[in-house]
């Protein structure tokens, strides 16, 4: 099959590339170039995120729960920045053209891509190793925009949702470890269905002073915002949310995932003390999990409570 | 060494990301999300693409070359919409952190996007087979933006430059066919270091009907516009530009290389007969070779002087 037929039946005849309806997109895919309107007083936010076979993802998965993993964690840095999502390109390298595999995929990104608004735009295909690269676009009203650069001395620092469960998961999606029915499905749900957080994204965007997704492990992530903001934390590691789950099933090592295990995908933020009620409504109104672990200091690392030397997942890790 | 020092070390210190003089840029590389604000009156225009090691490039080739290309091909797209170029992102896939091949491959990159104010604007860099995924932006006055669309029955079809040498430049570079020195120098040249026709394709824009750039083969490609503008057309092989190295190098198959071989990046647009002579005067302002080798009919293709059965590059070709 040529490549441009694959793109088109695949893509173009799904329900995620159709523009129709849409007065932001002007030409979606088929041409030299996709091209968008931004609307009024809004600003463009984007990111590009590779997922490599076997590397971010274990071989010959589900191409259903890929396409929809891909997504998600794609669209978790929209809602670190508090945007909108508007639409997405793919650059797809695949082993060999299978209609089936395809389909599955497109199906998994479009059960996440659709409801969400976001819109495919563009991609190319291409023969090789499986390889996902995904560029994911939001729009944000002019200077509302959340970056890591804000956090003040005294503020709180918060996560979102529980940490851990997705890392976790991950020796048992390889088969490496083996667990019952139930455990399988928990752990299957955290891994390959991450929530972005996306409304809470938007909604706390006005009281937060930094903010990012958790993807390499929230101590490495805590990090960039102190680098970023130029301060220093102290977290306390027994406020750290971990679900019961994580602690029944491996009591000795759940901290330690928790806290460096990455692929959470979930907000991590600072505020001042004074946005603690406002903070609250917002996420028992989502009836979001929200937990302060932290305060920002002046200077320094420090986590109370872990003395591990692991500090999270590194991409180009000698092992 | 970790992903965030490589990226930051490599390209955000490169002259290539950095966003200070650009009002278009509010934040660059190192948050979740690159943030930009479009021009006034302008739209974004966008296109992904993918390279292989091994199959869009040799094996083991020197970075600098391929960093040069990658982007030359790319950019091509935004000339093909007549858009002015504007930022780009890369989602780079390795096979090992290798300091020296990223500083190579980035002076590449920055040889060809500086002149031209393509500023990087986000990346991804994963470990796994070579593969370079490209986004270029650029920027287009409302409503000027050149489609594959508009041809209409009775239009000149036409091509920027000479067709064929990056193509025949291939098995010289993957040293399949062993040349002299001169030769090499030249195909050298052809292959890895394209011209985008940016400046061409800006000032086509106003007087053009539909425009593509050639990158599966003048014979493919033109069928594109014909397909997206619900036209046909006659092409005149004879008219073909070819260059006298390609036809005095390899006489017999110039012709099939120059209709199918791809890679050319070279501008092929139509026209009204009416715009000749402005056409004459921009591309003769600019010294671009610009050949008319065909009309748009009301249905049908044919290639007059030419009947191979080679019809250009297939991205799933089973072969």
């Amino acid at each position: 099959m040529k490549e441009f037929e694959l793109i088109e039946r695949v893509f173009k005849a799904s329900c995620i590339a159709d523009i129709h309806g849409r007065e932001d997109l002007i030409l979606g895919i088929g041409d030299d170039c996709a091209q968008i309107q931004i609307p009024p007083n809004h600003d463009l936010v984007f990111s590009i995120d590779s997922l490599v076979e076997g590397r971010h993802f274990p071989f010959d998965a589900d191409p259903k729960a890929i396409g929809y993993r891909a997504v998600a964690t794609c669209v978790s840095d929209l809602a670190a920045m508090g945007a909108k999502p508007a639409f997405f390109t793919l650059a797809l390298t695949l082993p060999k053209s299978d209609p089936q595999w395809l389909s599955a995929f497109a199906e998994g990104m479009a059960e996440i891509a659709e409801p969400i608004g976001l819109l495919l735009m563009g991609g190319d295909t291409t023969q090789g190793p499986l390889t996902i690269s995904l560029q994911v676009h939001g729009y944000v009203e002019k200077g509302q925009a959340v970056t890591r650069a804000g956090a003040q001395v005294g503020d709180d620092i918060y996560v979102t949702g529980l940490l851990g469960d997705p890392a976790a998961a991950v020796p048992i999606m390889t088969g490496e470890k083996i667990v019952n029915g139930e455990l399988y499905e928990y752990f299957y749900e955290a891994y390959w269905r991450p929530t972005p957080r996306l409304i809470a994204g938007m909604a706390l965007k006005r009281v937060v002073s930094a903010m990012l997704d958790i993807s390499d492990g929230v101590i490495q992530d805590v990090q960039h915002i102190l680098t970023a903001s130029n301060v220093g934390a102290k977290l306390d590691a027994s406020c750290v949310p971990i679900s019961t789950t994580l602690k029944t099933w491996h009591p000795e090592q759940a901290l330690t995932i928790a806290l460096t295990g990455g692929d959470d995908y979930e907000l991590c933020f600072t505020a001042s003390e004074s946005a603690r009620e406002e903070i609250a409504l917002i996420t028992n109104t989502l009836h979001l999990n929200c937990t302060r672990i932290g305060k920002v200091t002046a200077q320094g690392f420090h986590v109370d409570g872990y003395d591990g030397t692991d500090i999270g997942w590194q991409h180009f890790a000698s092992h």
